[in-house]
């Protein structure tokens, strides 16, 4: 069986700051014909999992337009476009403009967000021995953030409760429960 | 500390069948002044982490058109637009037109799967008593599919590999893990 469904035609139609969007004619496999596939690109995203010595997982509450509403995340940023340093350093850098902290990273996993439509792929770290930066780079003009610490229990209560429903937060303390001894 | 950013202009770039683009700007709280988001806007989904009498979970292999590259999901789907029945629904349909199976549906999570940019939600199903359905509704006409049934550490081991790289999938995977004796 093939699988592979071939490139005709894209269309651009729109190309922004951080995403792009296109609509490609596609070939499919095994003589199915031809489909159209609406697509959003994006240069990926860097998220970590920042446990303090105590413990407690750190999350950022901020406002998402997407969702018109308030959400609570591990730090996460998009890897800027061009950055020449490694994934390793753009999760350094949104950890400590978050939450001014900065720690030991592990990498965790590689995943990509909404594959049904978009490229975005997040590449998740863990962060340990967690240090206060005494003058932390500042946060980004446009972002407004509240710091919070939580036990495993307490976030995922907020997982139960609805509170948290950001994937990458859930994988993440996924994560810690089967992992870390997290789950009581 | 205020969180809300509030519309003043948004322009729809792209009305597609599957997603909606548009550039909002927007007031920041606490006097930051102005930002711009691009957004996209999208009618949800439904996955389902089936599970076999057998303890095997239940993958669907495909080709994404996003990614040009073959993955390894949890069976889902989009909810097609006015939509009459419930998420269950379309959770069952879905499970049947993609493995032709049905069973019985128990929710896991509601989760966003790209809130930085995007409104897709994603509500999580598990399925268990599995049982094949005798004429299954056909697949999507556009739609390549195998049927992989692979016990829990196996699936872990493609997660590890980077073979299994979908967030939802992942998600699954590890609640299985922390709540159906799945980790070894």
């Amino acid at each position: 069986m093939d699988f592979e469904e071939k490139t005709i035609n894209r269309q651009t139609v729109f190309d922004g700051q951080i995403i792009k969007v296109a609509v490609d004619d596609v070939e499919l496999p095994n003589g199915l014909g031809q489909s159209k596939r609406e697509l959003v690109f994006h240069g990926g995203a860097v998220a970590t999992l920042a446990v303090t010595p105590e413990h407690k997982i750190v999350l950022v509450k901020q406002y998402r337009k997407a969702i018109e509403g308030i959400s609570y995340e591990i730090p996460a940023g998009k890897l800027e476009t061009g950055e020449s340093g490694s994934k390793e350093e753009a999760a350094l850098r949104e950890l400590e403009e978050e939450t001014g902290y900065t720690g030991n990273l592990e990498i965790l996993y590689s995943f990509y967000t909404a594959i049904g439509f978009c490229n975005e792929k997040i590449v998740l770290y863990l962060a340990t021995d967690l240090q206060k930066v005494e003058n932390p780079r500042p946060q980004d003009d446009d972002e407004v953030l509240e710091l919070l610490e939580l036990s495993y229990e307490d976030c995922m209560q907020m997982v139960e409760k609805g509170m948290i429903q950001d994937a990458k937060t859930i994988i993440a303390l996924q994560y810690y429960g089967l992992k870390m001894g997290g789950h009581s």
